[in-house]
C-alpha cells in the first residue's frame, strides 16, 4: 500500500487546493510540503469564502501551517 | 483482538464516508491512510451540509488530514 | 487497581453508547479500540440531538477517532 | 510533596465530581483512572446544566476521556 | 535564572487564584502541582463570571487539569 | 541566526505585553519562562478588552501558561 | 526536494505577512524561527481586521507562537 504522504510526492510541481480551517480555501502549485503537513505553495491564490471563483488576495510563496489544513485536493 | 486500524486496511478500495468536525462529509474510495488517520479518497464528492443527497463538489484524489475525522463509516 | 482500558476490554462485543463533542452520540456494539480511544463499533445507529430516542442515521461498521470522545457508557 | 495523582488514588471507590468542558457535570463513584485522567465512573449520574439539583441520565458505568474534564472535585 | 515552576513550588501551601478558560476563576490553597499544571487546591471557591466578589461554589479539595489553566496569580 | 527565545532571555527583567487567545491583554516585568514559553510576570496588569489605556486588574507575580500566548511584544 | 523551513531560511532579514488564527494580520521583518514555528518579527505592525490598508498598533520586536499562524507569506 502506498502512503498519503506518496500522493503528495507525486503532486510536488503541480496545482492543488487548500482547505483550511475557518473556510479558508488557498489554491497554488505545490513547492514543498513536511510530516506536519507544512505546505509551501507558489504562486497561490486566496479565494473568497463560499464564492470560489473570486480570488481575494494573491501571494508569490506562501507557508501553510499544517495544522490548519482539513484536506489537500491533488 | 484486532484493532481499529485492521478494519480501515480491510476497507482499502472501497467506499467510505467521512464525518468531518465542522459538519463537513465526504465520501469516496479508501485508497490509503497512515497512522494519524491522513486519508487519500479518490473519486471523492464533498456532501452539502445537512443535505446528504446534494453532491457539493468533486475531487479525482483529496488528502484529508486525520486530525480533522470524526468519524470513518466503512 | 484495573485502568480505564480494562473497562473497555470487558465491554468488547457489548453495546456501548459514545457520546461525541459537538453534541453527537453514537450507539453500537464495542467491536474493537486502541489506545488512543480510536473505536470500531458495528450495528451503529447516530442518534438526533436531543432526542436521544430517534435514530438519525444507520452504519454497519464505524470507525471513531478517539479524540472526538467526551464519554462511552459501558 | 505529594503530587495530584496522589490525591486521586486516595479518592478510589468514593464519590467525586467531574466539571467538563461544555459545561457538563457528572458525579459517582471514582473506580480507576490513568495518566492521562481518562476516568472510569460507577453509579454516574449526568446533571442538568446550571441545575445541578436535576439529574438528566444515569449510567452504571461510565469512561470519561481526560482531555475533556476541567477539575475533578474530590 | 530560576523557572516558572520555581515560582509554584514557593507558592505551595499559600493561597493561589486561577484563570480558567471558558472564564471561570477559582481561589484556593496550594496542595501540590505536576509538571502538566495539574493542580491540587484545598477550600477552593470558585467565583462567579464578571463577579469575582460573589462565590459560587466551595470544594474541600479540587484537582484541576493543567491545560485549561490560563494563568496562576501567585 | 539566534533562536526566539534567545529573544526572550535578552527581555528579562525589562517589561513587556503578552497578547493571550480570547482577547486578554497582560502587561508585567519577564521574570522567567521555560520551553512551553510559560512566563512569570512581576507588577502584572491585566487590561481591559479593547481599551488598553484601561487596567482591569493587578497582579504582584502570574504564572501564564505557554499555550495560551498569542504573541510576545518585547 | 527543499523542506518549508528551508524558504523561511531564506526570507531571514525579509518583511514577512503572518495571517494569525483569529483573523489577526501582523507584517514584519523576519529576524528568527524554530522548529515549532515560533517567530521573531521586528518593525512589527499589526493590521485591523478586514482592512490590511490600516495599521493598528506598532512593535519593534514581536515574538509570535507558532500555533498560532495559519500562513506566511513569504
Amino acid at each position: 500500500m502506498t502512503r498519503p504522504f506518496d500522493e503528495l510526492t507525486k503532486a510536488l510541481g503541480k496545482p492543488v487546493m487548500l482547505r483550511l480551517k475557518g473556510d479558508r480555501t488557498i489554491r497554488g502549485v505545490l513547492a514543498s510540503f513536511d510530516v506536519h503537513l507544512n505546505i509551501i505553495l507558489e504562486n497561490a491564490e486566496e479565494l473568497a469564502n463560499g464564492q470560489e471563483q473570486t480570488i481575494k488576495e494573491k501571494y508569490p510563496r506562501l507557508m501553510v501551517r499544517g495544522d490548519n489544513i482539513i484536506f489537500v485536493a491533488l
